[in-house]
């Protein structure tokens, strides 16, 4: 797949072409010579970025959004969330990622990282989708350790059975937490990642519901328990990390495993405090933003969550220059934390042919004293006229191809779930 | 002006028609009849809901958007924007708020309370825009005496000439604040407010700073100081209130002054705080939510606004039942604040027309469990499709006459202001 874009506009060169072989991006330059084979496609003064990245998010949890706000947690999960999700099958899954898909192109996000039920309903929709993700089947034996077996044993099997997509669907292990995963297949999820280089995702530190309990069960604290098994390594990408002290950002930086907030869904059920973030970024820990899942958010425009990860960070730090707009730009683009999205983030000969067009000429990028404060403060998602993923154009024109289809089905599916 | 909206959706009542008659609405109900020599909107299924209120912004400063972020206050202002207000001129104001007014259009906001130089850029452009405002020259007298004999002197002058203007806009006196206002200015305000029954526009209780300032100075806390001025009354808008006491909070409730929270503005620049909602909100005092200027934003799009408000207020008072969406969305829309907006913010009959048309099928909103949730949690103002105030339509498919000149205008002052 060959592709020359026309004319677009970099905020550190001006208007220049792009050619994109095989997925990568192989020139970038001032009005490039015609391509053999090319599809040509006049981007007429739109700026190009990096695509966005959404690093934790349950995207089939779309078919949730709006179903029990504004509720205490547990009462949420136990009254709705729960119930619903028992009666979810592959295809209400692929159908809510779908929609998640359609939501994250039409947001400029090129890649995410996903932790759900029923593997290859979210696989098959990445891959119809023309995005990237690590996805893999959430793994839980609070029950014991026959269910422990199970959900070891179908990580083999998903690991095996994922060599049937494209390698923009990077099977990932996704064991859900240090609470509802044994500590043996905790240690068992570390070997098998050890073994063959999969990437670990995992709940780490959202409440300190969750410290206490890991105190009172283990003795140590969260980040400590997990590194314990194994599981702290440059392959594990921490979700949360809203808790985690000294101690535990030392190891981890240590480590090098990589941590992603997620400020919205932090503040929205009010877990009880900020991702650390100051402290994180000073010990170089590889740093991510993710939406969460669109039941706790609830939106999955990685334009917005950039801006109030941004807000809440100078808020809790009582310090207006804290997170400058550049440095939450490279969060937010994956430049931070290269293990999320699949690449270096960056737009540059030899790197992945991930590019999200903006238009420039919206009002609320006008005027544009600073375009990437625009990117981070101004804009939303809807600013995102096409999206190229893998050299493949997903949008253009904010038209995707199918769209109508996927979020009737994906409603229709999503009214009989709910109906509890 | 009669206009006949077929086929809006409505919440409660499913499809309906709207009749509106001189900038009032007439009659709700399925299938009305023809309306004698009324134009013909045909609405499709789009949702109709209350157009937003922006209780407290500085328009024309959209002019300044990005231009210096993440910075100290006072090394904000004094290296980047007061060099910048200094060059302003009154076309430069009119042309910075028709920018502003069309960003809010866009995104769904039918009125907004206004402080800034330039009395007559800023009523030109509300006139010129279609929507209403409350605006007023913003009165400052540091200076001394011979300041404050000025800008009482222009108050005057302005209130007179404001009768040039629809009754869209409103006048009101904008002292700027309790530490740039001195005592007989504050005074003289409280007088002439209550001799032409006009709305009191004020920053109050923005930071820790002001608060121990007013202590030092006046021996008392802001709200104490200016309601020993008689400017706590029914008709003061008091903008931020972040730093209020239970004393201050009581007085303000008594009063029947308005408080109006910005809270995107508050995290920015880290002011040191979150408005003490629950507490307001107890005591029945009317809340009202605004954007603050552009620059210290940098959005206008109250939707946004509106999320950020119930996240912070969660997140500040450790609960996720706080602000529930029903609630931010009665904040959102006036209908808590009825001296902004300059009416009830519901849509019936007998109300002003300011009806606010939504696309319900985007992925955004989709699945649609709770319209309401979806219009706090997940919409944007590109929700928006069409935007009536006063029985005037003036966005249409997202479609504003004048658009492209009036970004042109304002980029192109814009960047003159700012070459400093």
């Amino acid at each position: 797949m060959t592709l020359h874009i026309k004319n677009v506009w970099l905020q550190d060169k001006g208007l220049v072409d792009i050619h994109t072989v095989a997925g990568k991006i192989k020139t970038i330059g001032p009005a490039l010579p015609p391509l053999a084979n090319a599809q040509t496609l006049d981007a007429n003064g739109l700026a190009a970025v990096s695509g966005l990245v959404n690093g934790h998010t349950h995207a089939a949890m779309s078919l949730f959004r709006g179903f029990g706000d504004d509720m205490q947690l547990m009462d949420w999960l136990q009254t709705r969330i729960w119930p619903a999700e028992a009666k979810l099958n592959e295809e209400d899954v692929y159908w809510g990622s779908r929609l998640a898909c359609l939501e994250m192109i039409r947001s400029g996000t090129v890649a995410f990282e996903d932790m759900y039920w029923h593997f290859h309903g979210m696989a098959r929709a990445v891959e119809d989708s023309g995005l990237r993700a690590g996805v893999g089947a959430v793994m839980i034996d609070i029950a014991g350790e026959k269910q422990g077996e199970e959900c070891r044993a179908q990580a083999v099997q998903y690991l095996e059975e994922s060599s049937r997509y494209s390698d923009r669907v990077k099977f990932t292990l996704t064991p859900h937490a240090i609470y509802t995963v044994s500590a043996k297949s905790l240690s068992w999820t570390a070997e098998f990642s050890d073994k063959h280089n999969l990437p670990v995702h995992i709940h780490l530190s959202e409440t300190p519901f969750e410290v206490s309990e890991c105190l009172k069960n283990h003795g140590v604290r969260p980040a400590v328990h997990l590194d314990q098994q194994g599981l702290l390594t440059p392959r594990t990408i921490l979700a949360h990390g809203v808790c985690l002290d000294d101690a535990e950002l030392d190891l981890i930086a240590k480590r090098g495993s990589t941590i992603v907030s997620n400020p919205v869904s932090n503040m929205k059920l009010a877990v009880g405090g900020a991702f650390p973030y100051l402290k994180a970024a000073k010990r170089g820990i590889p740093i991510g933003l993710g939406s969460d899942g669109a039941a706790s958010n609830n939106s999955l425009d990685m334009f917005q969550e950039v801006k109030t990860f941004s807000l809440i960070q100078k808020h809790t730090n009582n310090d207006p220059t804290v997170l400058p707009a550049a440095d939450a730009w490279r969060v937010v683009t994956g430049v931070d934390a290269p293990l999320l999205g699949q690449g270096s983030g960056l737009l540059k000969a030899g790197e992945n042919a991930d590019i999200v067009l903006v238009r420039r000429e919206e009002p609320e990028l006008t005027p544009n004293h600073d375009f990437i404060s625009n990117m981070v403060y101004s804009a939303t998602g809807h600013v995102v006229d096409t999206v190229i993923v893998a050299g493949k154009i997903l949008m253009k024109n904010r038209i995707i191809d199918g769209e109508k289809e996927i979020r009737l089905e994906a409603a229709a599916r999503a009214k009989k779930l709910c109906e509890i």
